[in-house]
């Protein structure tokens, strides 16, 4: 039982339902949006509808579902319709277009209660229920196959009483949504109560978040005073609940907060350093966002279910904020982690959590500060019915573009997390060919930067357009207001890397997928790191003498090197689809890729044009093995391959190490080659190992093993 | 206390000592060997000595040594020399040649230990000790400094009483004794033995090894019947006690106890089937080869300390059978792990084990079968004092090149099977060189595998001389019976990877060691395996059109390949070594690179002529931060650099796939490289992600942000 019934006198609990309702209502169209209100049947309900029509809300805001109807006309007297017409939607005036009412007079009962699926939002604001002396709700009878049923959203289903068609939204809907008042009244319940009070797995129970309010007589139990245990769930005050708390304010927990709270959600914030919480104010949060000092304050200032989002360092911090939030959330509360996490701690966390009644989603988050401030590409991976309690939030935060908002449901447990560390590998990759590319044009064909700013900015206008071409733009034109020149000549050439960059290709590893030009892209910052080693050893091994340029090298080299960074572009994210698609497959997460070139179109580090024929290209064959030999890419490659070989050719031959450029090409070449030579290693391994090979002209015969000498 | 001392009659003490003495012998000669006892002075001893003049030992193969003697001429009183002269020596008719004594009557003390030092061989066979009523042992007094000696063998120190000065063999050297027996006798004793028997931590305590064997005055207890707890721990039958075990049966064991029974030594073998000894017997095993079905009498049949080589496959069954050995081995036993096991296992086993007071040993094994069986390189890694005990025969059983034996103390715990991991990393990169070369020679150039094999037996005559170019000629060589065409046609180009190969790029990720040699050899053996892809992928992405090579091409590309492969191979090897020289910083191991390339030289799959020049390089400077820049190195790779640069250009212009000529290339390049184009990565991840930047003209004022607006 997720909280403890509220009990309250016979001839209040009109009012209290009413009430309850209503400042849910009110909390619900805070950001001056919409709000859906789900209604059920039954005498109890009437006695509170009575009572709801008396108070203030911005009914014109509000459109009416139903929970379930009987086949019945509208104007029957068994039709809840009617008596929430009467009660309701007459005395407030509700106008024809915010009533969505379930039609039991069709007799195609099946297409009707599809008919109705369509009608239905993502997710129910309020929803109002009822409790059968059997332990029913909704018109889910206990036993009932329908109860099991996990796809369908709304069903036709046969009751116990006549008239015995009814239809009805199904437990996904219902326990999906935000806020939900169960109402129970009279001695005829006691026993179902007590059943449902001992834990019984009744349909009742099934929707958890309930907040079930009760006569005495029904409860068998005198009424509590208004401070009682369940009160505690339900601000009582004036202050309303927030709707989304955020821990950890560092650069992009301030971000992502102050986002959320533009799009009209009231957010708590909580850091272990509440001095923060001026930074944000200096940043300019609204009222409706507020620090809490103390972690249970914060817990206590969210509605229910909870979602809090944690923009923690990544490792050991994740696990001590956890360890801290966990006894003070309740069942159904979901908590995101939007960290750099590695993909299998979060399966690890989600797992436990789901022991103890609790939701855990890994969202990975690109797009910087900038992004989190204004709109972060998301990749939340989870339990989908989590999801789709944070969706509206992650929805409105995330950046858009022309083909949607920047966020889906990537998967179950570690999915989001594991796509977030290929965006990363892949960013790693795109960066060093940028950096290459810049260094060929340099020292090889020695432009300027404004020069080579000038060539990008031609570049950019076309196939080759990115966010980090973009940014290398900007990067080559600044000028040092120090020494008068560009300022990135002045930036010391040593970078490192860490954390998802090099899981992407550990991973990769231990899933048998190649990713050579991440791989590179991390071998260059690591050799980069060592300037010193690289300053002595350029004294004693010496660049190569006397090579230059042809003319037509001269002429052709910047075209050409746009080629190669555009197709070696292809060939790196082929190879972090390709483990994106291996690890789907290893954790059944069944990710679509499609889906995640659409949410990295905008938002992200590594948005570029490339993403539109990626998507086309997965959308036309979700199977596709590789990128590379998508329709609408396999001819683009093929024409820039001359380009791409005579680019890597020039840079081997001046000395000017392209290890990405040149891994990429390795990788496209040993793709499109159907022989290679690992019969040699094959080969080998057998005459030195005894290891067995296959042999080319039976494969299937299975391994076997020759006498070499 | 190690094993329940025995306790015999006071008139028994004398042969009883002098039997176990002789046992011990005549098993430390059974190989034909020759073998080391050392005596210790005192009445008790004498009293052996008597009875040991009596036992039929072949006298001739023994050589004699001494435990302490007083710093006096040999014909004093007080000289144990006398003693054991007079009750042995004498008697036997002992040989001059056969006897070294400590020279009590040199003045220069000092000098005198040092000289004994290098007379004393590295591990004696048996020991005799006696005990203080002090406690002491040799002239090792309780509280005294000589007792912390790790590195000298031999010391003189002053005793309690006089005469002061005496000569002493060091803990280190006793407790690597074979075997020890310590003699006590005398009412006087009783109250040293009883606080000994308790448990304290008396010198004598500290030869964990010893059998002690003391009369009933000493014992303050009656004598035992011969059944007794501790005539468990020898022999009692004429069957000797086996001097080496090995756990598992599969190919690698079964020739590693081979080879060790070869080698003079009685060898106990366990299976978990037994009917693989079998095996062993159709192999040629000889009689003091034994194998045993039940693990108990496998290790009730070995001699203490134990030695015990595991060859059982890596990861969890390493750790079952070390479960199962547990209960049934005594403190100083040692455990060895020849498997390709992951050394982070190994760190973790070798502590747990210390705690139990047993030793644990990580042992690369590299040679394959024909290696195992008759001299493989090894790589033990794990506590100095349980190494120098299976010393003798690791160092047995190891491959021999002019440099010396295969094998030599790695370091502490995890080192051996380190050096193991990167010794496969560099075969899986070597032999993808290869494999590339022998593409571009048939692909590009149209060689025969003929051809190609005649041309590498020229190679092999020169520098490029190696183990794995000499299996590629006999790979070549080959003919298929079935088609009449060369057998690597025949074999499928599919090739997988796994274990070591793999986490050596996983770990130099972790240490920021770059290693895309080796990487892009799993890569390769990746992209091979997806044979059905690449045949497909063939037909949608083509290869280069109308490319041919220039007849400059034709005429030197062969003597252009040999050189690359060097370079390249130079390459691959400093990536290793800097690997483990990495890992050996890490985690404090101080593995020394030059006696690497000494073990490495016979045995080894990465056997090279290269191993030469790389062993001289890290003597003359063992802190060398690249083999690359090597005085005996650098000037052949710039030499052979040009030759490189047009390999990887006519395959990059062929479409020849050579990932890993290509990337230790760029490996190169990047290295001799000043300067490097990371200024503009870090230059980017500042301007998107505020990630700051050092400044070439002060690196050392720290990381700044700019707004590159």
């Amino acid at each position: 039982m997720s909280s403890t019934p509220l009990v309250v006198e016979k001839n209040e609990l009109g009012r209290r339902g009413a009430e309850w309702i209503s400042r849910a209502l009110l909390e619900a169209v805070a950001g001056g949006q919409r709000a859906s209100l789900a209604l059920s049947g039954g005498s109890t309900t009437g006695q509170v509808y009575r009572e709801l029509a008396k108070q203030d809300v911005p009914w014109a805001l509000v459109d009416f579902y139903f929970v379930d109807e009987r086949f019945v006309p509208p104007d029957s007297p068994d039709s809840n319709y009617l008596l929430a017409k009467q009660t309701l939607l007459e005395p407030l005036g509700i106008q024809p277009h915010q009533v969505f009412r379930m039609p039991g007079e069709r007799e195609d009962r099946e297409q009707a209660a599809r008919d109705y699926e369509k009608l239905l939002p993502e997710v129910l604001d309020v929803v109002v229920l009822g409790m059968g002396e059997d332990g029913h709700t909704a018109s889910l009878f206990p036993g009932h196959a329908a109860l099991e049923e996990k796809e369908r959203r709304v069903l036709a289903v046969v009751g116990p009483k006549p008239p015995p068609w009814r239809m009805t939204l199904t437990l996904p809907v219902l326990q999906s949504a935000r806020k939900v008042l169960g109402l129970v009244s009279g001695a005829g319940k006691q026993d179902i109560v007590r059943r449902f009070r001992a834990g019984e797995d009744l349909p009742a129970a099934r929707v958890k978040q309930t907040q079930w309010m009760m006569d005495e007589a029904a409860a068998g139990q005198p009424p509590e005073p208004s401070t009682n245990t369940g009160a505690k769930h339900m601000s009582t005050t004036t202050q309303p609940l927030a709707q989304f708390g955020v821990v950890g304010m560092g650069v992009m927990g301030q971000s992502l907060a102050l986002n959320v709270a533009d799009r009209g959600f009231r957010v708590a914030v909580w850091d272990i350093e509440p001095k923060r919480f001026e930074d944000l104010r200096h940043k300019g949060a609204p009222p409706s966002l507020q620090g809490h000092a103390a972690l249970e304050d914060f817990v206590g200032a969210l509605e229910r279910p909870r979602r809090i989002l944690m923009m923690v360092t990544a490792g050991a911090p994740v696990d001590s904020v956890m360890e801290r939030l966990a006894p003070l959330l309740a069942p159904g509360d979901i908590v995101l982690d939007g960290g750099n996490s590695w993909f299998q701690d979060t399966r690890r966390r989600e797992a436990a959590w789901k022991q103890k009644g609790l939701h855990f989603l890994g969202v990975g988050v690109s797009g910087g500060e900038e992004g989190a401030r204004h709109g972060p590409s998301l990749m939340p991976g989870g339990p989908a019915e989590a999801y789709a309690l944070v969706r509206p939030v992650l929805e409105a935060i995330a950046a858009r573009s022309e083909e949607g908002v920047c966020v889906t449901h990537v998967g179950p447990d570690g999915a989001g997390h594991f796509v977030k560390m290929v965006h990363n590998g892949i960013e790693y990759a795109d960066m060093q060919l940028l950096a290459e590319t810049y260094d060929l044009l340099r020292r090889g064909l020695g432009l300027s930067a404004d020069a080579i700013a000038g060539l990008f900015e031609q570049w950019n206008q076309g196939i080759a357009e990115s966010f980090l071409l973009e940014t290398t733009i900007r990067v080559l034109r600044k000028q040092d207001a120090e020494t008068g020149k560009p300022l990135v000549e002045q930036v010391l050439d040593k970078a490192g890397q860490k954390g998802t960059g090099k899981w992407t290709v550990q991973v990769a590893l231990d899933l048998g997928v190649s990713v050579p030009s991440i791989a590179g892209a991390l071998d260059a910052r690591n050799l980069s790191s060592l300037k010193e080693e690289r300053v002595a050893a350029g004294r004693v091994l010496a660049a190569p003498q006397g090579e230059a340029l042809s003319a037509e090298e001269k002429a052709n080299l910047a075209a050409w090197a746009h080629d190669a960074l555009y197709a070696a572009r292809v060939a790196t994210y082929a190879q972090g689809l390709r483990l994106i698609q291996a690890a789907s497959q290893e954790y059944k997460w069944n990710v679509s890729l499609a889906e995640m070139a659409r949410i990295w179109r905008a938002g992200c580090i590594i948005r570029a044009r490339l993403l539109t024929p990626l998507r086309e290209a997965f959308e036309k064959t979700p199977e596709l093995k590789n990128l590379m030999v998508a329709d609408g890419l396999a001819p683009v490659l093929g024409k820039m391959a001359p380009a791409w070989r005579r680019t890597v050719g020039v840079a081997t031959r001046l000395g000017i190490p392209v290890p990405v450029l040149g891994a990429s090409l390795a990788y496209f070449d040993s793709y499109r080659s159907p022989e290679l030579p690992q019969n040699l290693t094959q080969a080998q391994r057998d005459a030195f190992g005894a290891h067995t090979y296959q042999r080319r002209d039976r494969p299937d015969a299975g391994f076997i093993h020759s006498d070499w000498s």
